[in-house]
C-alpha cells in the first residue's frame, strides 16, 4: 500500500524543499496572493505569481510545480489557468487545483469540473467544496470557508478520486488525503487557522511546493499538510488573537523541524 | 428620534454577529482584499470576495450583505458592482458603498454618483470623499486618505443624506453617522489607524457585516464604527508602530466586549 | 562628482518626506499592493494605487511621483503603465520602474524595454533582472527573487545607465546605485529581507516616495535604499522569523532616525 509515512519522511521532504527552493508558479486569487507568497517563502520555496495568457505557459515550463486557485476567478483568468494546466500536463510538471467556493455559484462548479478534466495531480478543498465537486449532495457551502466537518467529505473524496486521477485532499480540523489505493488522516493544528483568511489556499500552495520536490502526489500532499498543522500548533500558544496568530504561523513555518512534526501531528491510515 | 444607542445595544449587535456569522459579499479593491477579509473574520463575519459578472448576482443573492468599494476600479469591475448592487436592492439585501478617492479623478466621482443612484443603505467615506460627492466644494482630497477633519463634512453629509436615501458615515478622528432624522458622533479610537492602509475600507466592510444582522442602517453603522474604534483604542497601547498596530487591531477585534465598548468609545447625538 | 552623501543628507530627505507626505501613484502588482501601501504609510508618504486607463493620466498629474512595477502584468495593465509614464514625463513628474521577472519570460523583458524607452528616472531591480535587461547575459533569474549577488550586475547597470538616462539601482545584500557620473554602494540591512515577499518592490516604492521630494534621482534612490536597510537592520533582532520581521520592519520604518542611518548603513563610492 505504498511507502510508510512517518515524521522522518516528512522531515526529509522538508529538508529537500529547503535545499532546492522549488519555483512554484501560482495562478491564484487576489485575496491571498501576498499571504501565499509569504507562506511559500517562509516554508523555503520560491513563489511567483504570473497570470498573463501571453506568458503563463512559458512560466509554467520553467517552474517546479503549478498552483491553480479559482478564488477570484473571471473568464480571462480561467483561460490562463487552462493554458497553464495544459502546459503543466504536457511537460510533466505537477499541478494542484484549489476549487475555492465550488458549489457556491454555477461558474465555480463548472470551472472546477473543467479544470479537473485537465488532470491535476492533487485537488485540495474544504469539505463543502469537495462534496459540491463530487456531486455528493446539493450541498451549498457558506461562503468560502468550511462549515462542514472534513470527515463528512471522505466518501465524496473517494468517489472523486476514483473518477479522476487526482489525489483528493479535504482539509479541516482533521485533514484527509485520499489516493487511489490508500487514505491518510492528519490530526493536529489549531482552530485559530479558521480565523485567518487563506489558510486553505496556503495549504494548496504548500502542496504545490512539495509536489515540486516529490513526485508521489499523496506523499507530497501529506507532507505539506503535516508541516502546516505543525506550524499552526506551534503558533497558537504564542498568539493573542488572529493577527498575532498569522504572524506566528509564518515564523513557525520557517523553523518547523522533524521533531516538531512528530510532536504536533498524528498521522494514520483511513 | 429612534432607539437609544448604548454600548449595550452595540454589544448585543456584536453578539448577534458572532453567532450568525453573516456572509458578506465584497467587491472591493486589490489593496485591501486580504486585510478586509481578515478584519471580517476577526470580527466574526464570513467574508467572500467575488467579482466576475457571470456570478456576482448569484453570489449577492445568497449573502447577508454586499460591500462595494471602488478603490481600484476599472470599467469591468464597475459593471460588476452595478450588477451586484441592483441585485441587492431587488432582493432586499442591504449594501454599503465606499467611494474611495471620489473627487480625485472624474472617473471616481462619476462612478460614485452612478452607484449612489442605485440606493445603497450606507455610504461611508472620509471627509474629502464625502465633500466631493456632495459637491459641497471643488475640494480635492490628497490621495485617498483623509486630510480634512471629519467635522467639516457633516453639512455635506446632511445634504447628501437628504438627496439620497442612504445613511452617510464620515470617518476620521471623530466619526459621524448621519441619518434621515438623527445624527450620531463617535469619539475614541487611535490616530495610529491612519498609519495602516485600508482602515477606512475595513470600516466599510464592518458596516456591511453589521448590516447583515441589523436592518436599521444607522444603528448597524454606529455599531460597526464603535467596535472598530474600541479595537483601535485597545490595540494602540500594545503597538510599537504601524506593523504591530495592524496585528494588535486584528487581535483586539476578535475579543472586543461590551465593557470595552463602554470604556473606549464616546457616543453622542449631533 | 556631485553632492556628498552622508547620513545627515539622508536624514534631511527623510524629514522632508515626513513633512510633505508626497502622494505616490503606484501601478504595481497584486502581490505587494497592500504591503507597498503600508510601507509607504510607515515611511511617511501618501500611497495610492490607481490603474484604470480612464484615470491614470489624471492621477499621475496630481501625484508627486509615479511607481511602475510589472510584477503581475497583463496587456491592459501595460497599456495603463505606458499612459501614466508618458504623462509623468510630459508633466515633469519623476517615475521609477521595477522590471519584476525581466528575463524570466519574453513578455517581461519586452515590456521592460518598452517602458525603459519612456525614460524613467530610476530603474530598480535585483541582479538577475538588471543583467537580463542589460542583455549582459542570457541569464535567467530563478523566479522573481535575486539568486545572483548584486555585485555581479554592476557592469550591466553601468552599461544600462549609459544607454538610458536612468539611474540604475541593483539591490541585494549590497545595494548599488549607478548614475551617469558616479556610483554608490550601500551595505547593511538584514538577510531576513529575502524571506518576505515584496521587499524589492517596497524598495522601488520608497524610491518613488523620495523622488517626490528630491529631484536628484541618484540622491533620492540612495536615501530610499538607506532608510530601508536601516529599518531592516533595526527589525531583524526583534524578529523570531519572517512573520515578525515583516511587522517589525513596518514599525522600524516609522521610527528610523538620522542616528539609525549612521549606525546601520555603510555608504561608499564605487
Amino acid at each position: 500500500m505504498g511507502a510508510a509515512i512517518s515524521s522522518d519522511m516528512i522531515g526529509d521532504h522538508l529538508e529537500r524543499l529547503r535545499e532546492r527552493r522549488p519555483l512554484v508558479h501560482n495562478i491564484t486569487n487576489f485575496v491571498v496572493m501576498n499571504w501565499t507568497a509569504n507562506v511559500l517563502l517562509a516554508l523555503g520555496a520560491s513563489p511567483a505569481m504570473v497570470h498573463a495568457p501571453e506568458e503563463v505557459e512559458e512560466f509554467t515550463a520553467i517552474s517546479a510545480a503549478l498552483v491553480v486557485n479559482i478564488g477570484t476567478l473571471d473568464h480571462s483568468w480561467v483561460a490562463s489557468m487552462s493554458l497553464a494546466a495544459r502546459k503543466a500536463v504536457a511537460t510533466g510538471i505537477p499541478w494542484v487545483l484549489d476549487p475555492v467556493g465550488a458549489g457556491a455559484t454555477a461558474l465555480r462548479t463548472r470551472t472546477t469540473l473543467d479544470l479537473l478534466a485537465l488532470a491535476p495531480n492533487v485537488l485540495r478543498g474544504n469539505a463543502g467544496e469537495i462534496m459540491a465537486v463530487a456531486g455528493a449532495a446539493g450541498h451549498m457551502p457558506k461562503g468560502v470557508d468550511a462549515t462542514v466537518a472534513s470527515a463528512h467529505a471522505v466518501d465524496s473524496a473517494r468517489n472523486l478520486g476514483r473518477a479522476s486521477s487526482a489525489v483528493i485532499a479535504v482539509t479541516g480540523a482533521v485533514d484527509y488525503v485520499i489516493g487511489a489505493d490508500r487514505g491518510i488522516a492528519l490530526a493536529g493544528g489549531s482552530p485559530m487557522s479558521q480565523l485567518v483568511t487563506g489558510t486553505g489556499c496556503a495549504a494548496t500552495a504548500c502542496v504545490g511546493a512539495f509536489l515540486g520536490i516529490e513526485r508521489d502526489a499523496l506523499l507530497a500532499t501529506v507532507s505539506a499538510l503535516a508541516v502546516l498543522k505543525a506550524a499552526a500548533a506551534m503558533a497558537a500558544p504564542l498568539a493573542q488573537g488572529p493577527g498575532s496568530f498569522q504572524t506566528a504561523l509564518l515564523d513557525a513555518l520557517h523553523r518547523v523541524s522533524p521533531d516538531d512534526l512528530a510532536r504536533h501531528v498524528a498521522i494514520e491510515a483511513v
